[in-house]
């Protein structure tokens, strides 16, 4: 009997650990949580315990859709959802109504809050991944916005040979987020210094300084206009009344930069691109001030479906000849499983084409609106950047 | 009528905006949201939306007390609680018998997994808040460990002239986190680059580099034993065998500290402090090794409860004049309010006055076991550290 009793303990508790099945534990998990879990075919079990809920749900921020889980006698709830695309991910569990983390995650700010997120690894791609090489650093900077009265963070990559080759300097990239994102975006969903430090190992990038600041920004008394978010989110966020986070970034962010780290302080030397609505801020940003930026990135903007080569940005491409003399790189990306951005990107594109303004066209094949394709779109960015230049 | 229909609604949106009261949203909220507010006389609101929940509470982590929200029709939950103690308390949602994080909070790694916390001004008291000196940065540095045959992460202070001085070289202080914690606690909740940079700016304290490290370490096939955790987390979490950490110390993160930043490379510059479970690190990683370290800090160490000046420590203190040649400070601090830690903090003492060993006691008045003492203990701590030595 007493044998017997333990063999079924024994049973009981393989089946909890889930070890008879080929699933791991989400790479984004916090260390102690074994779920979420992936499974070798990508499909995803997700387990919380909520023992008096009526009903709890997980939502897939991407596919936009929401999964029943079932309860057990425990109070466990659990679903195993279809195969996942792989990349990051945005997800909340829905309990009794209210989209809230799950505790087994590790957190990311998304949509105005932090959310949950699940990292679904693509196979036989490591771009992205932490390898033997050297490592740069990422660096808190914080500094005061005269402009809107204010301290203000952002996040700076420096190359692993920064604090080597004391009196080297380098070129800067400045990258924005999306909506309802923040500064730590391009840090932890990109996972921004891991790519360059790969790039830069393989030589097949400029090393260079890379800038991940905040858009939100108002002056004393201003306020930004409201942006609705996705669902699961608070509602609406406030990001920039667009002209004062283009104060913030010539009057503050590029003087303290070119003060505080080596930089090449020119306009040949200085790139910025974005993110869908950073896409948007990027361009407003960079084209106004043609002084300061060469090198424009927009990636997944749906900014760009309203490109008009006579009118947009001041009319700055209606001269297209004179326009691809200032301008060393326009990178125009989105990924084929988004279609208004794709259809965004190929409306900038065809409008470009009629004055004869040159731009680098990156469709990253599968992907949608997340951070796969963001990673791919800097991937294949920053090596096309500082190049034109003499560095 | 439309006119009375027209201040009916005026009235309510002020209702629902809480201008009436004397409330402010929390500083640890994201920027969005208005709840958790904190009232002049430290009462707080906590609001949450939860329309189909039979149950939501509020769990305060600091004084161990679930508190009932009331459902109003439209699905918010609301609570107002009595006082809270000044400092930084973790706190969580119970939304029908499971603990989540509520989505008007930042999120702070604690117990495990990441929680939400809420910051209580203290006031007249600003050594943790930023302020218009010159600040430094905290820098991530990946390094891969030969011990546990992985790639770790740290945190690293640099001092405001770090970048400026580049002839300089800095002491180190290896600075440890409380269980269930992680290398984020001194950056995010501890503010340290604020609390040192301020010091620094007041001249109180030599410049310094402080390394913010993670205690979990096990070597592979190494199981660490399971340590339990509060309420409200995963249940429990394995930290380190301790000398599996004390060899990621001496032969991992050590040598790469030295490698990539101008330290003083010797025991007299470097300092190992840590707070609650850490400061069982510290004792057992900086004792253990004291041709590395010469100054020691306890914050709330429960471990202080067991010193033996006999046994502990394979017997260090045994000799007290003799240890007191080889140690430049031995820095032992409580909270008055954490009951136990300070009979801990005052039986260690007595035991080290029994041999003669010299220490510096530091009773933070009116504090808990949260990271206000912690961020006092800081405070007092590194005005004392790299005196002695010839800086």
């Amino acid at each position: 009997m007493t044998r017997l009793l333990w063999i079924a303990l024994l049973v009981c508790t393989t089946g909890v650990a889930q070890t008879t099945d080929d699933s791991k534990r989400a790479s984004t998990n916090v260390p102690e949580a074994e779920y979420p879990r992936v499974h070798s075919d990508l499909r995803v079990t997700f387990q919380v315990k909520v023992p008096d809920a009526h009903k709890v749900q997980v939502r897939i921020w991407s596919d936009e859709k929401l999964y029943d889980m079932t309860r057990a006698e425990d109070g466990t709830w659990s679903v195993t959802i279809p195969p996942m695309v792989p990349g990051f991910h945005y997800y909340g569990l829905v309990i009794d109504g209210a989209e809230v983390n799950d505790p087994g995650s590790e957190t990311f700010y998304g949509a105005g809050h932090l959310s949950s997120g699940i990292e679904i690894p693509e196979a036989g791609v490591d771009f992205y991944a932490i390898k033997d090489v050297p490592h740069g650093e990422i660096r808190q900077l914080r500094y005061y916005s005269e402009v809107t009265q204010s301290w203000r963070r952002a996040f700076v990559y420096t190359p692993p040979d920064y604090d080597i080759n004391l009196k080297a300097r380098y070129p800067v990239l400045l990258l924005l987020h999306g909506g309802g994102e923040d500064e730590r975006g391009w840090v932890v969903q990109g996972r921004t210094d891991i790519i360059m430090d790969n790039l830069i190992a393989e030589k097949k990038t400029v090393p260079m300084i890379i800038v991940m600041d905040a858009m939100y920004a108002h002056k004393p008394g201003e306020s930004a206009p409201p942006v609705t978010l996705p669902p699961g989110s608070p509602g609406t966020i406030h990001i920039a009344v667009p002209p004062t986070y283009s104060e913030v970034v010539t009057k503050d962010l590029i003087p303290t930069v070119d003060k505080r780290y080596r930089t090449l302080a020119d306009r040949d030397h200085r790139a910025i691109a974005g993110l869908s609505m950073g896409a948007a801020y990027a361009m407003q940003v960079g084209l106004g001030n043609l002084d300061s930026f060469s090198y424009f990135g927009s990636f997944s903007g749906t900014v760009m479906r309203d490109l008009n080569v006579e009118t947009s940005y001041g009319g700055v491409f209606k001269d297209g000849a004179d326009f691809n003399k200032k301008c060393h790189l326009m990178f125009i990306a989105a990924g084929t499983a988004e279609q208004s951005r794709l259809e965004a990107a190929r409306h900038a594109r065809e409008e470009l084409d009629k004055v004869g303004v040159k731009y680098v066209a990156f469709d990253s094949v599968g992907t949608a609106h997340e951070w796969l394709t963001w990673r791919r779109d800097l991937h294949e960015f920053a090596p096309l950047l500082f190049h034109e230049s003499n560095h």
